[in-house]
């Protein structure tokens, strides 16, 4: 039997949930005629506390040993300078890279998009995590012109608003999701809307323009830092419930991106996506409204979108190219959510 | 620019809003470097009434015609005979076969199952219609191993059982739904549960056995022909709703198929799904629960699927293959569904 070379880099809460998942779905790679192998595991600090399962021997911190002789790279490090240099050059030496980084998406996608549009690079992981969004806004949904799409993309803001319904600030709401693991380092990459947005950019090139820009959705994005208690007990009054939506729609001729805090009416399709649960509301010109909503972080469910991506490639499915070309902006009303 | 020859099966409701779809679109394909064009349209009867945009000249009842030099064929008449002879003589030649025909791949999978695992085989429209489920059953969710899923995929009983809610018997309820043409010609198929079963067998291919029998799924169908309105009124004394569900669920070491109308409570997530709408309920062991709903029918709503499976052909994607060997049953307690 073959052996498929994956190197990885990360071995954070995704990476490890890649390793074991990787491992639980060793026959899968099997039925295909390969048997995985980890080449070496680039990370910081090797002497670092991990999960059992992480093979000790093949964390490292040289380069080049991840990337001597191998077939696949999995990028689950994160950020984007050392990532972005990783990445691209692995994708520059022709490799496959696999990736649920968002933000370097986001961010250097001048550089990475010529590699995504001859198929080499999957991320489906990238945004709403194991639920898909990618594979359908890449796909099926292309027999569409997008009318509009709202999200609500981050868990963490989610999971701190629904603490703040429950009676908490904000302030004391954010240190519980701290204190659980539940928001980045930087909190602010969370609460600040920046997750959502990078997310929203990354989605906004497969719906309705390959080239739409990063600097324009993080001029249009707000968090939820300025929200108060009072805030959302009034919306509740009123029937509402306020959420982070990452939205695109037309707008005088043009798409417009936003993320900031809305005003849902609780029978909102959007609305029924509570704690860590993501959501995402598409309206295409034929297929109409459709709604696709699950886990959008986590080990496990990120990592399985990685594992799904992994076995698409060697079924040999190309990576998730962005449109050819913009889509020209539709003449219609989108809906119009009310600012929290 | 390079001509891309598409033979078309079939000018009904489905057909003639590919045909739209298809010139809307032009722009798209002329953005992969093609022109797409029909080598001709094959129908029962050329004289048959058809909207103004279906080119009369190309209608003709001449397969020979029809399969003349062509790149694709796109099979949208529907039944199993007929189209099973047109279908698998174009797979036999190697031509890639786009269809929406759950019968067909529900009853003749034996003959189909070769060529679906050459990637000769675009079957998206076939379950939901545009509404995305094949394709992430065949891509990203195969990072799970499938516990349990549960469909509402027939809109025209969702429809009949909205208007006895509406306080209509059944009989009525079906009479106003079959002036509406939202019933099949044989209203049996839908609301004897036939095309929820159909549909039950090609999403079990997807996500548990490549071979899962559609025998067994039949022997395990019961329609809404029986459902009284005394019955929908007693549920929604209960807090209830009746739908007709396609369950996949473990059960004694087996995979268990069925469909049939179970009560489900208001706030469940398929009981969310009214009028024409369909929902996938999906539980993986890693990414949890994933819901999916959007139209199931409809003349654009299919097409729509029809030409996302064209483009994505287009770009270099394989069709939809089955799961390469079956799963193995999980030791899981699936969710119990209360039968109506």
């Amino acid at each position: 039997m073959e052996t498929l070379r994956i190197a990885l880099l990360g071995a954070g809460t995704v990476g490890s949930g890649f390793v074991k998942l990787l491992d639980e779905h060793r026959g899968r790679f099997r039925a295909l005629g390969l048997e995985p192998a980890l080449t070496g595991i680039l990370v910081r600090d090797p002497r670092k506390p991990r999960p059992g399962w992480v093979p000790e021997g093949l964390l490292t911190t040289d380069v080049g040993r991840v990337f001597e002789e191998v077939d696949v790279v999995v990028e689950l490090m994160g950020g984007t300078e050392r990532a972005g240099r990783l990445v691209l050059d692995a994708l520059g030496q022709g490799l496959p890279v696999i990736t649920a980084n968002k933000a370097l998406l986001a961010e250097r996608w001048e550089e990475l998009k010529p590699h995504a549009m001859e198929g080499l690079l999957y991320y489906e992981a990238s945004v709403m995590a194991g639920t898909p969004v990618i594979e359908p806004l890449s796909g099926v949904l292309r027999g569409n012109r997008t009318l509009e799409l709202h999200g609500i993309l981050n868990g963490s803001t989610n999971y701190v608003i629904g603490r703040m319904e429950d009676g908490l600030g904000f302030a004391e709401a954010l240190a519980e999701a701290q204190a659980k693991g539940f928001v980045e380092e930087d909190p602010f990459l969370d609460v600040g809307g920046i997750d959502a947005a990078h997310k929203l950019t990354v989605l906004a090139r497969l719906a309705v323009d390959p080239d739409f820009s990063w600097e324009e959705v993080r001029a249009a994005t707000r968090g939820i830092q300025e929200l108060t208690r009072e805030q959302i007990f009034e919306a509740e009054a009123e029937g509402k419930r306020i959420r982070l939506v990452a939205s695109l729609v037309p707008n005088g001729g043009r798409w417009k991106a936003s993320v900031r805090p809305v005003k849902l009416l609780a029978d909102h399709p959007l609305a029924q996506a509570a704690q860590a649960r993501n959501a995402l509301l598409y309206r295409g010109d034929a297929v109409g409204e459709v709604l696709i909503s699950g886990g959008g972080a986590g080990s496990a469910v990120t990592a399985s979108a990685v594992v799904g991506d992994l076995l698409r490639m060697l079924e040999g499915y190309p990576g998730h190219p962005p449109l050819p070309e913009p889509v020209p902006v539709p003449d219609y009303e989108p809906e119009i959510l009310e600012e929290a």
